[in-house]
């Protein structure tokens, strides 16, 4: 009998955001599965750790950020590997994500490579997107507002064609894509009410308006959302 | 010494989706309000009910999907005006929201009528747009996917442009919108594998492809999330 596979959404930090359903997954698990840095450190394993079983066997996948794409597929190739053998000799596994599993998630690469009979079963999380709208005090979407949720990464001219027709934008992942995404938005007249919500979820935490990071010359981190929205809606 | 307004969302409609602070924030509440409709149901007061403190003092704030928009901000006027009684007399609120609060949601109604010098925590929420995709098995957005997330009520001319360079898709509150919007996808090239989530986090929940949906004839339920992503993004 094959073990089954919970990609589990442990939300974008607070401990305290992880869901009822999440935390009981997770302390029945017998082996618990994250991404890792090189050195080990894993914030998804830091945010479940209360609720992780003192034994269970840990599979940390060793994702580096900074690698490229042949790297990154040989490494979630590896990972799914071993996972799908834990599955095969019949224990479930607990692969802990941060935020939603399906929202941008390292997860999907490994659902990808998963054959569809394998069984699966994914909890949602508490994503960056309504975290830090919480932290914002920021409405994302009301009544026929429609809204996008938009990769930073993207080039300057696919943002501004995108965000044209929009009446409300979640710009994920801003990190040294912040002074396209200004001039995108400032294009697209939604730059003046913007505001990057910084870490949201950590001790770091901190709200700051677009023009105040742009004027500090500073920049701001990888995990840095944007939002915006008219005061209009189109 | 005022209290604090917590806008809390209480997920889908599974209890386990709830986050334990949510949990936590709403058996610590001296007054829990909550929508309801004229019957006195509520959906978040039941999702939400292992929680609340059998001393709590409950505020169904009554809203009836059917009535128009004046009847609508006269009903949100006076369930903020209550609300806002609470405080000044010095009670926290836990107002509970289905969902995430500022993801479509009425509690969006209530923060627009608050001033701002009020003491507002709001608490994000599972949301139906991740809460579906889970259930669905489908990857929502992944690498540098834009992600659209629409109101189905919109009308099919801007469906129809807002789809057009989008890589993936959520249109919520499906309902009697289904031909319109099947129309629409099919018009952007994203008809084919689209798929209806009907009623996640309910026992009803079913999982039914658009052809399917129209083929029976038989229409979809209000909260129908639709899904549907590019096979090769573009």
């Amino acid at each position: 009998m094959a073990g089954t596979l919970y990609g589990i959404g442990v939300g974008p930090g607070d401990p305290e955001l992880l869901t009822l359903k999440a935390a009981r997954l997770i302390a029945a698990a017998p082996v618990v599965a994250y991404p890792a840095n090189p050195r080990g450190d894993s914030q998804a394993r830091t945010i479940a750790a209360a609720h992780i079983s003192p034994t269970a066997e840990h599979l940390p996948l060793v994702m580096d950020f900074g690698i490229d794409r042949v790297q990154a597929n040989a490494a979630y190739d590896a990972g799914t590997k071993v996972i799908a053998a834990h599955l095969a000799a019949g224990r479930d596994v607990a692969l802990l994500c941060e935020g939603d599993p399906l929202l941008y998630g390292s997860f999907t690469y490994v659902l990808d490579r998963l054959p569809d009979d394998v069984s699966v079963e994914i909890v949602p999380g508490i994503s960056a997107l309504t975290a830090c709208a919480a932290e914002a005090r920021r409405i994302l979407c009301q009544g026929d507002d429609p809204l996008l949720v938009l990769p930073a990464t993207l080039d300057e001219s696919a943002l501004v064609a995108a965000l044209m027709p929009v009446a409300s934008v979640a710009l994920f992942k801003v990190g040294r894509h912040l002074e396209k995404v200004a001039r995108a938005l400032a294009a697209a007249g939604m730059a003046d009410d913007a505001l990057c919500v910084i870490e949201a979820g950590r001790p770091t935490m901190r709200l700051v308006p677009l023009s105040d990071a742009l004027a500090s010359g500073q920049g701001v981190p990888y995990f840095t959302l944007l939002l915006s929205r008219r005061a209009s809606p189109q």
